[in-house]
């Protein structure tokens, strides 16, 4: 069944990337898959969370917001609604779950980094285009600080990026635009480091149970995926 | 690796099942996996939420909330907080998709059923324990309901139960209480239906990645024990 | 006139108390007055408020709420809702006065007990309920810290419960339930000390004015039902 | 025992009350008890709440606010806080169920009447002045619409006024000022209606617990005050 | 064309000021012009916001708030909706502006200033209303200070009062009364001091934009109003 | 004075617009002044306001707000405090009240334009971009629904658009950017239209007072970079 871009089904959408969209921020990449664009950026500040406090080690927390006419029609902003929906915390909780895994804590020393993820505009993926960004974003933080003489070490351990993989009318396919997620029979959304190991693997089922053949083919059509975006954040990160 | 309660690392802990412990309720179930407690409540109410308006089909919506002194140490209710925090959204959505899976819509035509999950007291795998549950909650609600002659077909088209598995120390093990989840390697929850197949898989790496080979372990563990929280679950419902 | 039951106008409903209901709590009692059943828990903390630092005393505060599904029909929860409403309120600055007045707060030293009144099914007379069960909780907390060695003098002084009186269809009534109170014309509220005084008195004309002859009827129907409750609370109290 | 302003044990503060202090309300009556003054006003609004609709009935409500300097020390407002405290909760529930007691609601009609009562300045005793000041209010409000033409009866069927009594330093003693109410030993507040009845009696203890003998007393202080606050309401009162 | 209440188009409504109407406050005055009722006090508090802490100066912050049935009809409470509306915002933020504008912060020392405004009764010109006040409130304060020893220099250095103007039906008006206001093409607040110089200009376009010309013949009307509200500020400060 | 980035003291920073930024919304534009940059959209809703039902005529309104990472620190999101600050909500009905001002509401029929202008980038003038932008994202929806058939007549009447001044030790000096603004001791703000007239003055005094002369002198300087702000958004409105 042909993609509506014609694209294969374990073809990426282009996906393209500029670093310091936001010149202030330490660290920063708009990235665009097709028409889906998340602007990431990295805050380094000198203070850890509270439970953290005096154990020579930091944190790393996500925040994930999308501008009110980033779909085709004007969602409401959540400083209006007076709190945040229960899928912005699910995407935020995930945002920094898997960035966290590539960072070792204790070279990264009593430091919290704030990675921002704010969706100008959304057409399918925005979680794993928001976990793929935050890690150029914060690399080239981290390189900053090293550049700086503030990190001796870089705390980024290996490189961590996301796709989306999904079945629509049966048949599996990468890189789920708008349209095709919302037609999924099952949706998942992977997160892999370059060692070709897992951070997150989380699949669903939208109207229909899934065996566990079809989430085999799923993992392997994400791996493929995740292996290309990894050559292209390599282009973007600041060694 | 013996288990703190001499478990073998595919035993489910004890589980015990209360109906009809909220006696006002449609239907209701107080489950218990070992120290771990959930009240469940199904209730039936005639309308849907906007956007279901004038289509004919029924909803099913969940809320997840613990006491505060559920643990080891109080925490603060989220009324007082003012805001339902990010774990909380996160669970309620998680039950809220894996019970809607189970249901036909158009059968149950245009009524929701609201979910409740509260905590009463928590020892690790509230959110699966809150789902297999519920899913006894709701059948019997169902059932309720068509004892009372609302509805000619029962909605729910199979069973839905869910189990926590992770790696601890190297080993997979099925089940995990609080201690075994707050030293788990790779935490995972399972969300299968009766025809065995998932409605939903969460993996999530806490400390170091996973490979595929492990990520396989832990979904035949989940299998084994959801397959005998199946057996337990029919001795519940009311049919 | 028969009561629905079949009780005498001065009789209260069956009680009963399932203590140490949640085990990780200092002190905690599951009470039933027939169909009401309130989950009560006390919780230690070592500090106080602000206003009583470094003032070598302690301090007891109280949260009552309901569960969604205690109640013929599913209420909103405050956590929901972002607020607590006016009749929260109105409780649990009830039971914490209530419970205070029984405690030597220097002998308690510079601690906070908190003191959670859950009400898991909801028939008439909640926050009585919630009173005489908190003390239970109370009681059981202080004795734990006494056993650790925290404390040599037991801070609790005197008992304290509590119950509901009222006026219905013209006869004063014992421990009203949900459909007697919701005909009530008045509408009373008495916490006493088994010492035989009183630590509050609430009288409330429902639809009409009362009289004084009228409020001494009740408040001697409440000294009754009170009596009864210090038998049954010495019961389960940990001395 | 001589009280700081000579009173008698059993004499009010001056009483003063100036009609239709805000030009635009239906009915307005600033009331002050010595040195507390609070701001009442009846707005009627040709609605009822839901639960009423369609049953050709009206509503009363109170609200219940303390300007930040209205006492010694600035206090926070509520609305910066973005929620209402507890003890508001409570005051402006009781100045509702109040004012309900004096009204024939089928006489008013499918109307809500709304109380303001905002405490310009505060030294003690602001709730029972705001019922004493709100019944003026409410029945200058009332003969506006009489007047109007759009009622044919008034719906008043009786006075009501309230005032706080306590024991200080073992005496029972009439209308508490602030520095009495913070020493008090036991603090009641009694609302009455014209036929010499009771709307609500509350008595706390505050410190240790009372004796009916002395809730007795304080009951017939009561009563001697709220005589005299009958005469004064109706000295400004629109007939 | 004449006014309403027959003023000439450069006339201001009666100014009536009562200092001390709030006994407690440092400082306090309820000024009315016309209709409009104001009340103002200044609370002073030894410590300063967090980003002032250590620098040996002080600050000063307004609070504007409207009673319920200030108007002609009753508005919501801003603690009732949970939060402060935007034209409550803007109005304080002008009305803290123009009052630091006449302070020397060194000689205030490490203290806080708090300007609260309550609008008991509004007929339009409440923001500029408020600003005069609470001008005579804090002068009354830092003369209440300088009394007591505290403050060796008084910290205000000018008078600052303002006045509102508009464009009505073509015409310049000085002092806009409700009915006013709500038919104006051009509105505008000027705040001055009496060295004669701006503080604040503001001037909006209703409905129809405005000349240089209109700008200038507003100002001029504005001066001279101003000039006149000085004269009564002397009478009432302390000096 | 030589300004940081050599300009002249009337001088506009580079001004680029780059339209259609957001492909879904009804207008787009996200405009620049040096490095401040607002990305404004147009969102066309086909209802009004509760207040303007059945008026027949139309509405617009406009959202501010500023990603985390547009400064030099990063500022807490909104939505993470649960509500909108004051300097927003001014920014916002600064930005609404001038668009409106534009519009021909009966024209417009009974449809409401929302306009966000969100800020990427904050260095001075944001709001004034913000207005100058959300103009041509307004006019490219109004265009767009005239090109559709919706309209039959464009709405938008006249050109809108702003830009702030300033005088910065003692020199005026025109489109202030960050490092000027926090040093300048008047701030003002300047709307108008093509017709040369004005919608909005805003000047503030920051640390002293300023002369009817001087606020001359900055509306001259103001009228002059309007101008030429007029010439670049021709360039980019759809006709």
């Amino acid at each position: 069944m042909p993609r509506s871009d014609g694209r294969a089904s374990d073809a990426l959408r282009p996906v393209r990337v500029t670093v310091d969209f936001q010149k202030y921020a330490e660290g920063s990449a708009l990235i665009e898959f097709g028409n889906t664009r998340v602007l990431c950026s990295a805050s380094i500040e000198d203070r850890v969370p509270g439970f953290l406090e005096g154990r020579g080690q930091g944190w790393v927390t996500a925040e994930y917001a999308m501008l009110p006419r980033a779909g085709t029609t004007r969602s409401q902003r959540e400083s209006v609604a007076g709190k945040i929906g229960g899928r912005t915390h699910e995407i935020q909780r995930l945002i920094g779950r898997s960035l966290r895994a590539c960072l070792d804590m204790r070279a990264l020393g009593e430091r919290t980094i704030v990675l921002d993820c704010d969706v100008l505009q959304a057409d399918g993926g925005t979680r794993t285009a928001a976990i793929t960004g935050a890690w150029i974003a914060l690399k080239r933080a981290t390189a900053t600080l090293k550049q700086r003489g503030s990190l001796t070490v870089d705390p980024v351990r290996m490189q961590v990026a996301a796709v989306s993989v999904g079945i629509v009318k049966g048949a599996p396919l990468l890189d789920l635009d708008y349209p095709e997620d919302s037609h999924a029979e099952v949706d998942s959304n992977v997160v892999m480091t370059n060692t070709g190991e897992f951070i997150e693997v989380q699949g669903t089922a939208e109207g229909k149970p899934f065996s566990r053949a079809r989430l085999d083919e799923l993992l392997t059509l994400a791996e493929k995926g995740i292996r290309e975006l990894f050559t292209i954040q390599s282009e973007h990160a600041k060694l």
